[in-house]
């Protein structure tokens, strides 16, 4: 969904600690009305975390006089470097006991200074995190552990430019630390956009999207930033990897595949060459009802099967829809959003209700809405899903446990895995506080084999184990994801946090290819330490 | 394009040295005639190779008795696996000199197999070929130096099964060895298509298509059989490779991608997951003729930039529509074809229509072509397409010099790119061999942001010196795409005969990742000795 922001290269202050603008937080009074509804909760909210509060370490490092000038050891902006935005992060800020805070952050403005940073932190036994909009929620940004003599963040928002666009090829070079909003207004007066809208788009970079290989704006067909990829720079230790601008190649494994997802472990991505899309003109969305949910995972099924290709394809579980105010009655709610740029998209949304009222879908009137409103149940999600983030942290607030994790399996194990996730995960809150969890499921993205399930979690913790108690909780999702073999991840990428689960999954003759190009490209092993490899 | 085959397990005989059937290729009178139309050819064609005319020494080794039963030392199977089917391999057939002959050709039934072969050859300095269809253009399947004891070819086509078919899910379990019809022979009973259908769609193999990124039946969006893959099989000799059956993952890097156009160098593909199709109930065809190849590019750019997805969308220019029949009025020929299987795509048809007419483009007519033929010019292309390999091989006989090759570039390179290498290529021929030669391109496949080119060169020859004089007129096609930033290959893969281009075209730190894969995976380094790494 297109996040909306007026002024992207804002001067407004994000926070340090939690989701987005501090002046979009939630503020006391909203903190305490949330946690009203979740028992077990707090009498008041913890007070906001402040920097002053923190005892942060002389940098243990000084940077080369030559690269002093994009270096900064200012003790705010190394706070707001030392996690990415999960819950886990968001909570032992609260609690006084954030991640390790790097020694120094780097603003590098080019690929050269890039190199530069690496061949200094190389020689030196530097740890360098490679840092986009810090919105990681799987632990992708932070150091852990002591075997590197100091640590640099290295964040490239300065590195947010559009550096060529053709037109005709519909593609752009694009520097890596564009925030999304910084990127689209740069593509707009041509008419052109990327249309990767994660729900992060404000306060994520297209490094990041790529490192993370993130799920984006499209529901079916193309989900991933994988596919919108022509080539990529990547500044390793090794040197520097340019893949020629092409549509299309069958010279051997793909170069660019190896890079996406990578998670700044083999290199940093310093720019790519982006396949773009010319605005849609034409757009049509819907909700429809289910009362029984897996006539609604067939409805969503038989959809994803089809060629009408959605761009939006969201199936709400009754518990998601209640929260969203997109349903109050226990329905399940399939929201439908169809774009074009060429030409008018309403017999694909009549199509799709059509096979969404053949399994027991009802309501859905189509509403073209080129120019006027969408549908109510649609709106209703869309403020509710830019919202989320920051209600989460008023939660956390709370004293609550609140997260999320998404999954991807095939068809045929998606009804038993979403049943399983909720029963064991409520099971596993309920043993860790004593509280009664409310566990919501979506599918953000379907296929035509299978789809991808997005859960919410919530409970009250108990002051000060919160991150304990999230801890074991995920450890039974993620055992549960196991056994049905559905991914450890299908867009938040695997970080710190999912690292344990990824090396189950991934087949071992893989893990020997990547840890053998580890040692070729990171040698002094200084690259996001802890990533994907040892 | 569909290649039709009563009969896929056919007992009928596989040429050894030429293309497909033998009772399929062109007989002497027809050899004779098509040479007529190429000045300078011979008076008469070459004859049949025989394998009794060639001198084949006893196998190196000889193989463990616990896999003897799946090996042969049988000289015509050593011969026929000697090679692939480029004009290369052909006409060193024709004259005698075939590449190394393998010392042994096994067949594996099972992946167990694979592993058991790879350890004993591993263990004895015996290099491995795997071998699919042996239908490669780029001397993908011989072995070139003298760094091993001896050759084995690991032919898969005795792992032909399909094991499990998910119908709801609209997926299979393949064995890596299963020929086009005899994979489609088995899923045709569930209603169900992999719709891979490569010029060689007969005499190649899913394992084959997989190693080597091959292209296949839609002209636009999924034209790669990578995208059709949900896990893989991968037997190493440092251990087998299975990845999950995922609709999708952000997990890493992908573990497929890396196997996913390897070519024998990584691992063997034993199988794989493969997504399917429903069969296609509505289709939808059309040509359309242009006066103008520069408006007719103009056309299909603005195809591939809709959504109306055409499955066919090829470009022939006025040689190749000759050629094909297509057009006999120095016409542009454009021919479009539509498929869907949940409902009708004449609006589809008529959309594209309407733009190639809007770019000077005339005809056309639709054709709705459910039941009843398809347009002639349609019919025309399907039909040349498929009988060209044998035509190829026919003309090879009157001792011309005849090959196609392949690549991609973004739209603003393509004009430029064709227009370079119709003029160099013809100079380096007419230099060459003191002839003038045809150089015709088609569109095979098309891209939102650029294209994939598929030239023919046809030229007399001079008797003994066929294969230096095309190596000559290939290393200024290559010169010319490496100028254009074009790729050494879009769906012919690399194999040897591209190795050169495609290193200079590689990033460095890529091939240095390549590198270390191949010696975690590799060590002994008997896989596919000289593809793709060193």
């Amino acid at each position: 969904m297109p996040a909306t922001t007026s002024d992207p290269r804002s001067t407004r202050l994000r926070s340090w600690w939690g989701w987005g603008y501090t002046d979009a937080r939630t503020d006391d009074a909203e903190c305490a009305a949330m946690g009203s509804l979740l028992p077990g909760t707090l009498a008041a909210p913890l007070p906001i975390p402040r920097v002053a509060d923190l005892s942060i370490a002389p940098p243990a490092v000084t940077p080369p006089p030559s690269l002093a000038h994009i270096v900064t050891a200012d003790p705010r902006v190394r706070a707001a470097h030392s996690m990415g935005k999960a819950y886990r992060d968001v909570i032992r800020a609260l609690r006084g006991r954030p991640g390790r805070i790097p020694d120094l952050v780097a603003h590098p403005t080019g690929s050269r200074e890039v190199a530069d940073l690496l061949d200094w932190a190389g020689g030196r036994g530097v740890a360098v995190i490679p840092f986009g909009g810090g919105s990681s929620v799987v632990g992708g940004v932070e150091y852990r552990g002591d075997a590197h003599r100091a640590v640099l963040s290295l964040d490239l928002t300065a590195m947010d430019r559009v550096l060529e666009i053709d037109t005709a090829g519909r593609a752009a070079r694009i520097q890596a630390g564009a925030l999304g909003p910084v990127l689209e207004d740069q593509l707009r007066p041509h008419g052109l956009t990327l249309r990767h809208f994660p729900q992060s788009f404000e306060f994520s970079t297209l490094g990041g999207w790529l490192a993370t290989r993130a799920g984006g704006h499209y529901a079916t067909g193309r989900t991933h930033i994988d596919d919108f990829v022509q080539s990529l720079e990547v500044v390793t230790p090794a040197g520097v990897s340019t893949s020629w601008r092409l549509p299309a190649s069958g010279a051997g494994p793909s170069p660019d595949r190896l890079f996406l997802g990578s998670e700044g472990a083999l290199g940093v991505i310093t720019e790519a060459w982006m396949r773009l899309q010319e605005r849609p003109r034409h757009k049509a969305s819907a909700s429809v009802a289910f009362a029984d949910f897996q006539r609604a995972l067939d409805a969503v099924r038989a959809i994803a099967q089809s060629d009408l290709a959605p761009a939006n394809c969201r199936l709400l579980d009754p518990g998601e829809a209640l929260f969203s105010g997109a349903a109050h009655d226990g329905s399940t709610v399939l929201v439908l959003g169809f774009e074009s740029a060429t030409g008018p998209v309403d017999d694909r949304l009549a199509g799709a209700l059509d096979l969404a009222r053949a399994h027991g879908g009802h309501g859905g009137a189509a509403t073209a809405n080129r120019e006027g409103p969408a549908d109510a149940a649609v709106s209703a999600w869309r403020t509710a899903f830019l919202r989320m983030p920051y209600l989460r942290d008023g939660l956390a607030r709370m004293g609550a446990v609140v997260e999320t994790f998404e999954t991807a399996a095939t068809w045929d194990r998606i009804p038993t895995l979403i049943e399983a996730v909720r029963t064991e995960v409520a099971a596993a809150a309920l043993k860790a506080t004593g509280h009664r969890a409310t566990v919501n499921c979506r599918l953000t993205h379907v296929y035509p084999d299978g789809a991808a399930p997005y859960f919410t979690v919530a409970v009250a913790g108990r002051p000060g184990e919160e991150v304990r108690i999230w801890d074991d909780i995920k450890a039974v999702a993620n055992d549960v994801l196991h056994r049905h073999r559905a991914t450890i991840t299908h867009h938040h990428a695997v970080g710190r946090d999912h690292r344990a689960a990824y090396d189950r999954q991934r087949p071992e003759p893989f893990a020997l290819a990547l840890r053998a190009a580890k040692d070729a490209l990171d040698p002094h092993r200084i690259l996001n330490p802890g990533v994907l490899v040892d």
